[in-house]
């Protein structure tokens, strides 16, 4: 049993507005609660059925409160209904601490929730660690940022800063994709290059544009005047990401 | 000025049922739009404003009303309201007109309709012209997979036909990405192969697995444990077309 305050209260962490004042987050469904489980992350309060508790033991440390499947639909953020939902402090991580040995993923105003959380997703895949989003990116935190990485949110450190900034204090390579820059699959990686990730209506913004060292770009090996103009945003970042793992000296 | 009806009869088309009874769907935006024109699908109606029109001239053949800025977002299907939308017959493509020498996607239940939209700009974008769909995915009309194409819906065949049938009669090579298969850099691709993309949760099924002929693999060159067990099936299908336009021999 659960207060309807208290349900509104999770309900509205859907909005940016009350994550910030709140300092919490949502994450729903087994396998995302699983890997939060097992992450660093710390756990406010897990609501869940009595049935996916009895399958699903929680740690004595973990506060928890059983509730009915209508009353979690009532507090979800997804179309489709979960057996649990968590809330979660939002986690702070400091951009001087960002390991410059590393490879870093610069997202420079990502604004789709999915198409953020599949990046995460895939960095994750591909090993990468580090994800420095610019202040205009869409939060790491909206639910459905959350829900595209799939679990991976729990693995990645995702810093939040001015990218010009955070580039112009780096001598590492800083590698951009644009229409008219190097053939992807012929460049050479370093294992702390910086990989920017440009928005995806407008691309890389002139300001981090300035301080990108190495122009590349992925060929559609097309010939036809009317193809596709450009490759989502998730997809571009995906590939880049293939290829450093590739490629990587 | 539009009846009450006309948009409500438009909104429908949100819904699958009310396009398999009208034939018709849904096509909004600039972007979209403009391709459209250019295509061969087939205008039923064009809904713009004033603004709209008057910087982009239709041709005389095309059937046009101007419409209110909020009669545009009673019909639309988007949360960002545009300045145009159009209704288009559906055009249905003959599984046995497929060109055998040229490659093919196959989707095998993709049911995310952002993903399979992304699948087939990321096909556009790669020079691909053949995607044929398993009848479980999700249909390409939908308005959110019309969206995320970002206009390529007018430049791909979309085939829906049923997987297994289609397989068993063609003697070309039928790739498929599994967790065991061969590390997709090794792989040399054939002009006409046909790469399959399994369901976002389960993956290839099993009677279309039993028609692979070469199992591949993106690597996630990872060697941590808890890293993401899956991609994401828009990003491992752009891996896969991105590595077959590379290494075709």
């Amino acid at each position: 049993m659960i207060s309807k305050a208290k349900i509104s209260e999770i309900k509205k962490l859907a909005q940016k507005k009350f994550r910030e004042e709140s300092g919490l987050f949502i994450v729903e469904g087994t396998k995302s609660v699983t890997d939060l489980l097992l992450s660093q992350l710390v756990v406010e309060e897990v609501f869940a059925t009595s049935h996916w508790l009895a399958a699903h033991p929680l740690p004595q440390s973990i506060r928890c409160a059983e509730v009915s499947p209508g009353e979690l639909e009532r507090m979800s953020c997804l179309t489709t209904p979960q057996e649990v939902l968590a809330t979660v402090r939002i986690p702070h991580f400091d951009p001087n601490t960002i390991d410059d040995r590393d490879a870093v993923i610069a997202l420079d105003g990502i604004r789709d929730p999915g198409n953020l959380g599949t990046i995460i997703r895939t960095a994750d895949w591909f090993g990468f660690k580090q994800v420095v989003c610019s202040p205009d990116c869409v939060e790491f935190t909206n639910p459905k940022t959350i829900q595209a990485t799939m679990g991976s949110f729990c693995r990645m450190r995702v810093f939040s800063t001015d990218l010009p900034d955070f580039l112009k204090e780096k001598d590492c390579s800083i590698l951009g994709t644009f229409m008219n820059g190097e053939p992807i699959e012929t460049v050479k990686f370093n294992r702390n290059d910086i990989l920017v990730i440009g928005n995806e209506s407008n691309g890389i913004s002139r300001a981090v544009e300035a301080l990108v060292s190495r122009r590349i770009h992925i060929p559609s090996f097309e010939t036809s005047p009317t193809h596709a103009e450009s490759l989502n945003a998730s997809i571009a970042a995906a590939v880049v990401m293939y290829q450093y793992r590739l490629r990587i000296q």
